[in-house]
């Protein structure tokens, strides 16, 4: 249950996390995890783990946890291993896979959301993906709570909508829903796909669009995603209330 | 010499660290390290480490590696240690101190330079500082090695020079010396302070500028520092030879 002092990911944030939401003892979308993770490994030139191997890590985890039977939170964690010199990573990486489960409860208040300073930076790869550097999402969110919100609204460093600390943005208007592109330094969040998805099958497509802030103004709806909130509306930003999201049950099939 | 797996310098590249050179069991420069990382830890939010328990532990990593009579790298690892949920952290934190020593070579080659499609993210505190998150600095510097090269030259997301992936950049031109202003998302260095004194007291200002790489043409020398490098003259940017650097010997005084 540890790891040792010359591990990359601990040393350099040298690595790559994912978050499955267990229910029942079923891991939630677990392919669209593990794909993701093996995508983000090839961004970052990391070999990827073999899925068989993540998926039996993850399910010990939750087993050993004794959360088998409730709604859970499994993190997969993937590091680059030991060795390198500095920033130079070894010539051959033998990266480290653990995995850990905690009881995850689902909020039911809306959320607060307060705009960060902390901007995203759309020109990092890392900015699209749930990486072991993951503190400037860490400040946003302090800073957010400091402000007795609940999440930070996170902007890239242009001024466009990214989305939250940890979680995607959608927002209804003029009866269309929106959400940033991934290129505005968005994280490819497993429950934003399934959303898009969910409205493509509903028979409208999520536009993914490049905007900035003033884009919420009017909206009919604004809510956020992530794999172990599904989807939570949006009660106020920067502290100005927003229209209760209807919408949304609809886009959101197969989770609670 | 582990650390568990909920630690959150592990999970999520929640806290910081230095890197000191040690030279005959010396410690250089320790107390300016430990100042850093003080005000760091305040930029953060985290609590600062006693700085005699910080020196004993760098101390004993030396001792401990059988480095105490070479040219060594102390790394003190300061993490805000485990606990929280998610993004947010305990109400309680509770860092982790380790460190740990290698042996360090001086480069004597000078640097080759490749400027990195990643950008340093100006708009973060996180990029004034040595944190755990440093994953960006690693692909900067992965980028760089691919292209054949030693270290990256990194901009900022507004365009700006910002410095390499681990070194700060200085250069001559008319008979001037400039350095990027912190606020470009520049590490503030060790030995970036310790060239600014000596420049002053040799009776000139290091001028700190927000330009652009077009500002590197036609300089007379431009050259790379860091704690462990001392000043690395750079040969080459994007291919284009450099000329060499002169001036440098007479501001580092003290280090080798």
């Amino acid at each position: 249950m540890s790891i040792p002092f010359n591990d990359r990911g601990l040393t350099l944030g040298d690595g790559l996390f994912e978050t499955v939401l267990a229910d029942g003892g079923e891991l939630v979308a677990f392919d669209r995890h593990a794909e993701r993770m093996e995508r983000s490994c090839a961004v970052l030139d990391l070999p990827a783990p073999d899925r068989a191997h993540l998926r039996r890590c993850a399910e010990g985890a939750l087993v050993d946890a004794g959360l088998g039977g409730v709604r859970a939170a499994v993190r997969i964690t993937w590091t680059a291993g030991s060795g390198g010199r500095g920033l130079e990573r070894p010539a051959e990486l033998q990266p480290r896979l653990f995995a850990t489960a905690v009881a995850a409860l689902k909020p039911t208040a809306p959320a607060r959301l307060v705009t960060a300073r902390v901007r995203r930076n759309e020109s990092s790869p890392t900015s699209r993906l749930k990486t072991l550097s993951y503190l400037d999402n860490i400040l946003a969110r302090h800073e957010a709570l400091d402000a007795g919100a609940d999440e930070a609204l996170m902007l890239n460093t242009r001024g466009e909508l990214a989305g939250g600390a940890a979680a995607n943005i959608f927002w209804l208007k003029d009866d269309r829903l929106f959400t940033p592109a991934l290129d505005c330094g968005v994280l490819a969040g497993i429950a934003r796909a399934e959303v898009i998805e969910a409205a493509s099958q509903a028979g409208f497509a999520v536009e993914e669009v490049r905007v900035g802030p003033e884009a919420l103004a009017r909206a009919q709806g604004v809510f956020l995603t992530n794999s172990l909130i599904g989807l939570r509306p949006v009660a106020a930003i920067d502290g100005a209330p927003q229209q209760p999201v209807q919408v949304t049950a609809v886009l959101m099939r197969g989770r609670r």
